[in-house]
């Protein structure tokens, strides 16, 4: 692209499958993203199209002509398009709605009526239901008029005459039955399936867990209103993946790329809980004025202060990750805190114990044996205390309904500093006889 | 199950479908595990074995009596059987293998053949390959004499008379099609496949992005051997996505529940990299000590160490952790590293700024305007120079072809807590004038 080579480009464009190209797409600036994406023919560049981020597609589509841009919103999954809408300015929201058939603006309109992070907003409202009441044959008739439009016919959800959901049946046990079989006999009875207004990330783990390619969505009287399907589940999965690694590095997630968003978003990302730590990194500050003297008579206490709050906060932040890394992928559960807390501090202790050993010889040799035996002595307990802490906190919070990625770890790291401090120059106190 | 409620577990067995019962299985201890597991009926016995860990596995295997044992393990998925092996202890592979049928133990025996990590050792060697010669109506009957056993039949491999693959055809297309049209036509001839012996991770995420069921794979002479499913490639995915946010907070990855492995594990789990991070520390504790004079000079400076190293570690921290994230998911790559390095520089003075102005705040009421000088202008400095390490060492190590996800946030901050204190110090001396 940088070398304007025309040819090599679309010799390329012809070799690459849709997601590599939506790749480099993603990557470009946006006048390199648009000549790029006029490049390619009209069915691969829906193939692209459907690969891109929302943010991505809307870069795209501010760049196309009335008659184009038209095709490729007409041509999205209404779930794509109404997460598009979702993010999108109201003007451009309107264009997109203006150049809809009435068909697609409806059902458009009926997903963005469910609450934003909902199973409504990322079904796919085009289910093919079957009948229990016909034969194998008459359902994959059905199918063959009805699925070349949906999003997935493995995932069959079987419905009575009003519409009701009374199970699923799958394509593959369709396709491996006699013909004249009855679909009834097919009918998995006891199928999962969810109201639109559930929590979208749950249900997407639910469907992970289940091992499920679709999961049938019902609304408050049991009617079907669409599907769930597995390629969306994946990505509302990972969404959430992403957003919990920002949250426990101490960060609002980034909607968007890593590199395309601007300089100021990212900072922005991160520069909320950056000043909050740093506010309650005050405490930390309060307790060293608390412990001057102390530090005055005994300066050699200062050079560890570093390593000490290190370690204490290297620990906390490992059981804070690990307890909510558990908590998301449904290991543990607000219920098993003391479990948690009693296994812990136990692993707390063992840890300690190591790191004292090792912190006491470093001591030893810098310092002297008795500045080295308070460093080994607190921190046994600070290692125990941060490793309770650390994983008692997101369990908490889920108990309390937020989000336990939210603990991060440097939150536990800067409530562990302050706290450390103090047991540390107790221990010194009382070693060292002031 | 403490109430000893049989009737009641009974029923609750019934009601609820397989993997709710496997997560309970999980979390319960051995003994009540196998009383719990003894007391499904042997279809469900099976539903619910299959969506077991391989540690869970085996502790469900090791209560059973010789039939039931053969039994299970005849049962289990190929790919399964290759991961409960490759983790299991020698004594007990050799009780599972000897009670497998031959057709069994050759196809488990093929897949062990392959690299740990490897796509050979997660895929099905059940595929049901079709050929491109015949009409749908032959693929479709073939499908229903082969697929009863398959993994998948959704994505189907086409091959030739030598059993080398041309492409994949879906389930879809075949039931949507006439019924007399060739194969042939429906064959999407650029469809993606791999290696047997390819990174399993990689194989998977490239799946998710392009949204695949099923991936074939092939040996070095492009014959098929087998498919990678849909969802080996999530728990691919999860468990990958588990051992990365483990990493980051400076543990190495936990093999198994996090409820269920011993304390012991747990803490050896963690143990190794806080060890490495304390002796790492060592390096401020020296820093420190070159500093010593102008500390016992003004003792005030000491006050700000724990924040000052906090702000910079956990803006380190957060850089490390949505390039190693990025990188993960793919939106970056190593060849970026200029470009991330550029960036992370604005992203750092932007944040620095923020935080200087606010430390400059704190620092004038508690101690006076000349240490909060210091503190102000060693924040700029300290929050740039974290953000650039922070993310450009998971960029160095992805070009080393070391995991980034090693480039733990703890690590990062250790590194940034030696340099930003001397960065605090040089700019003491400066302002104060030493």
């Amino acid at each position: 692209l940088e070398r304007n080579d025309l040819a090599g480009i679309q010799r390329w464009i012809a070799d690459y499958p849709p997601h590599v190209i939506a790749d480099e797409i993603t990557r470009a600036e946006q006048v390199a993203a648009i000549m790029l994406f006029r490049l390619l023919d009209k069915d691969r560049a829906l193939e692209v199209f459907e690969e891109l981020d929302p943010t991505e597609q809307q870069k795209i589509l501010s760049g196309q002509r009335d008659h184009a841009f038209h095709e490729l919103v007409e041509a999205m999954d209404p779930d794509d398009r109404a997460r598009l809408l979702g993010e999108a300015p109201a003007k451009f929201a309107r264009r997109v709605l203006a150049g809809l058939s009435q068909q697609e603006r409806e059902m458009t309109a009926a997903l963005l009526g469910y609450p934003q992070g909902s199973v409504g907003r990322h079904m796919s409202p085009k289910a093919v239901p079957v009948r229990a009441t016909g034969t194998v044959t008459q359902a994959l008739r059905r199918i063959r008029l009805k699925g070349s439009d949906a999003e997935t016919v493995y995932t069959l959800p079987v419905v009575d005459e009003e519409r009701r959901l009374i199970g699923t049946a799958t394509l593959r046990s369709l396709v491996l039955a006699d013909p004249d079989q009855p679909v009834a006999d097919l009918v998995d009875r006891q199928a999962l399936s969810v109201p639109a207004t559930a929590d979208a990330e749950e249900a997407a783990r639910l469907m992970q867990e289940a091992n499920l390619l679709g999961l049938p969505v019902v609304d408050s009287e049991d009617r079907l209103v669409g599907i769930l399907t597995i390629d969306d589940a994946i990505e509302l999965i990972e969404t959430a993946d992403t957003e919990d690694v920002a949250r426990l590095a101490g960060a609002s997630p980034l909607t968007g790329h890593y590199l395309t968003a601007s300089v100021f978003q990212v900072a922005r990302s991160r520069a909320v809980w950056l000043l909050l730590l740093l506010v309650a990194a005050t405490l930390s500050v309060n307790v060293m004025q608390l412990f001057e003297d102390t530090l005055a008579k005994v300066t050699a206490l200062a050079l560890f202060i570093p390593l000490l709050v290190g370690a204490g906060g290297n620990a906390g932040a490992q059981a804070a990750t690990s307890a909510v890394r558990a908590i998301a992928v449904g290991e543990v559960r607000a219920r098993d805190v003391l479990r948690v807390a009693w296994r812990e501090l136990r692993v707390g202790l063992n840890l300690g114990l190591m790191l004292s050993v090792v912190a006491f010889s470093i001591g030893a040799i810098l310092v002297g044996w008795s500045i080295a035996a308070v460093l080994g002595i607190s921190l046994v307990a600070i290692c125990a205390w941060a490793a309770v802490v650390g994983a008692v906190m997101p369990l908490v919070a889920k108990r309390l309904r937020i989000d336990p990625a939210v603990i991060s770890a440097p939150l536990v790291t800067t409530l562990v500093d302050a706290t450390g401090l103090i047991i540390y120059f107790l221990v010194a106190q009382a070693v060292l006889q002031f």
